[in-house]
């Protein structure tokens, strides 16, 4: 996961931005923080990029990390700690640090007090601590819970000036509607006059990342201008450019000449989104037959909106009966070459695919683990099938001996993987 | 998402420990970092807390934030850069640091060549920087990827004494074996005469955040020895205790009291596992019909080890077609009523339920959107049903205006919670 590569591309970014989140449960794990992801990708597009992303547990060390951040950064972005319980001391800190008095804001006890009144809650006195707030600070109103975030702008305090300051709430669902109504323009006025660069992701599926460097690397890095960044994930590798447009355009015949045939997208669509919308485009269906996935491979096609248009139906034919009952699985290859085996993954598509009146139909049997392995199917063993209306079944065995997790996401990339290059392939061999 | 409160409970943790996560990726939200959580879980048992986690972009940024991180911790655990590709400096930057020569290992070369020879892939001369090892580390092997990890142990350096340091690869699949295999073990040895608390989690469905707390946060704040703490998700809260085992034995029956219709499990189990448990307990098993949560209710259940004892089929059925002819759905019902109805979610769950052979039948049909509202059903609408072997099938409405990935979680949580409340049913009722 190392990145970030080249001749030195200065990034515009006239403001440096930094993420302050505050929660014990991001430090105890309870909860996995999404929050510097999010805040990367929303401020990328104004030429903005985030320095640093700091997280402590509530209490004494949010004191800390503010004082040690206020002199570093332009623009500091705090999420949690505004909640109604006492354990939320953010906006308390922020007001004493910035020597400010709290004061209740009527506008906001009354947009509570009508929040509990729409959704049948009585309004609690612990809530009125959400009404208070700094003096010389701008209320950002958060229509989807009872605490507003607040801006405060900079200002001298004895030690330093103090950033842009941004407090806002900790549940995603609150913050992104309150981010992108009032953050988000705040800082693109600041930014009006930044030039902004721009960021091609090419994602690849079917090559690791040091071929991908080893094809290409070498002559990305001697390009002036231009930042070059590498991420794995399971089975799918992003090349990361960054530059002016006139330096990424230049580039760009030399990342397809290599790279091209693993290329699913160049804006960091998911695989799955664009499966979808190459079915849309021709027009096709698909019907799906899961064992071992469990449905997350319907799943990711339900994700993309619009997945209606191409996707009928699938089935999750975990026991064996039902692989027979509801796909024509003949029962007796079942008994001889075992559930998760080649002919059976064939019958499972082609039934899916004949049942749904689709055009494809892809299908998993495998061993996701952790029990269930054998000597010669140990658990990570797993049959793939695409079926296609008047072509031949194709069917393939993988391996992928992980966890139960990665394993689903590995086998589904896979089936996925494959139906896409099928959709690849010119008219004439359709 | 503010945490922590109660009169001041100590954790016994002796070391200070952070957690340093390099990438550019990290910041510019092309990847989750899911490390800190990971981290904290893994760290807990041993009475360690992580004190901080700090993600900064590749480059002149890594070194900054080690030089400010070494005075600050005993422990400090690194991610990422230690990867083949030239943008890959953390190894090097920490020798630097250290003031320690970087020497070749041939027991990681040979690793690397075994590898790439199993694999079927050419060793290339860009690995050989994989193989150089900071004098006096200990080399931490990597059986899931070319990078091992290292150690290196406490020193002076002309500015201070450093903390133990541990470099570890970025990938989750490859840090997590590292981590627990070989860090782990040398933090517990450290950690040997420390006193554990222990963390108990009271995870709650159906009641909200501010709702638990005013049922029991006064009390429980006033309570010494006790930290309490609160986190939020769609339609779920956990009450985190920590304290001494005796004193959270204490504080027990009242927690039982006033929450425990609202608890579904007690160490962090999720819903879904929870479900598959009971399910199993009472040798009961389930059949799902999906449209609008395509998949993922199947995919929930079947991410628990051991569903298929309880879990034989699953359809999505997101076509009206396929509605009728794979669940018996009426036609005439989706003609008159609609796809997404009372009636069609019952003869959705009855139909799964009957064709399965199972002894319950779950069903979801609703909404997702961004597209397809309407006045009297907007985007969010969902109706649900739990049809029972012998017994009349429960349906009801939701309505969740939300994104199609909150949507889909929160219908869901809403279909698994009324299943767990079923089974909870004393046997009587059943």
């Amino acid at each position: 996961m190392g990145e970030s590569s080249g001749k030195g591309f200065q990034p515009t970014a006239i403001l440096k931005v930094e993420v302050l989140n505050t929660g014990t449960e991001l430090l105890l794990g309870n909860v996995v923080n999404t929050h510097a992801a999010y805040f990367g990708r929303a401020l990328f597009p104004l030429g903005l990029r985030l320095a640093r992303q700091t997280a402590v547990p509530d209490g004494a060390p949010i004191r800390d990390a503010f004082i040690e951040a206020f002199p570093r950064c332009d623009v500091l972005l705090v999420t949690g700690g505004l909640g109604p319980t006492t354990d939320d001391v953010t906006r308390e800190l922020a007001a004493e640090l910035l020597g400010r008095r709290l004061v209740e804001d009527d506008e906001i006890l009354r947009a509570i007090q009508e929040r509990c009144a729409r959704r049948g809650f009585a309004f609690q006195e612990r809530m009125r601590r959400q009404t208070m707030v700094p003096e010389g600070a701008t209320v950002l109103p958060n229509a989807h819970g009872t605490a507003p975030g607040l801006y405060l702008p900079p200002f001298e305090t004895p030690a330093a000036r103090t950033p842009h300051l941004f407090l806002l709430p900790g549940p995603p669902r609150e913050l992104k509607p309150v981010f992108e109504g009032h953050v988000l323009p705040r800082l693109r006025d600041l930014m009006r006059d930044a030039v902004v660069a721009e960021c091609r992701v090419y994602r690849c599926v079917g090559i690791g990342e040091s071929l991908v460097e080893s094809r290409i690397g070498l002559r990305l890095s001697e390009i002036a201008g231009l930042e070059v960044g590498y991420c794995a994930r399971p089975n799918e590798v992003d090349l990361r450019l960054i530059g002016a447009s006139s330096v990424l355009d230049e580039v760009e015949p030399l990342v397809l000449a290599e790279l091209g045939e693993f290329i699913i997208s160049r804006n960091e669509e998911s695989l799955e989104s664009v499966v979808v919308a190459k079915l849309r485009a021709q027009r096709r269906s698909l019907a799906i037959a899961e064992s071992c996935t469990g449905g997350l491979l319907a799943n990711r096609i339900t994700d993309v909106p619009g997945a209606s248009e191409v996707f009928g139906a699938g089935w999750v034919t975990y026991a064996n009966e039902m692989k027979t009952a509801e796909l024509g699985v003949d029962a007796a290859l079942i008994a001889g070459h075992g559930a998760v085996s080649e002919p059976v993954a064939r019958q499972m598509a082609e039934g899916a695919r004949e049942r749904a009146g689709a055009d494809f139909g892809l299908a998993t049997t495998g061993i996701a683990g952790p029990g269930g392995g054998t000597g010669e199917k140990p658990v990570g063993t797993v049959f793939l099938a695409l079926a296609e209306r008047g072509r031949p079944t194709l069917v393939w065995r993988e391996f992928f001996p992980t966890d139960r997790g990665t394993f689903k996401d590995l086998a589904t990339q896979a089936a996925l993987s494959a139906l896409r290059k099928r959709l690849d392939l010119p008219e004439a061999l359709r």
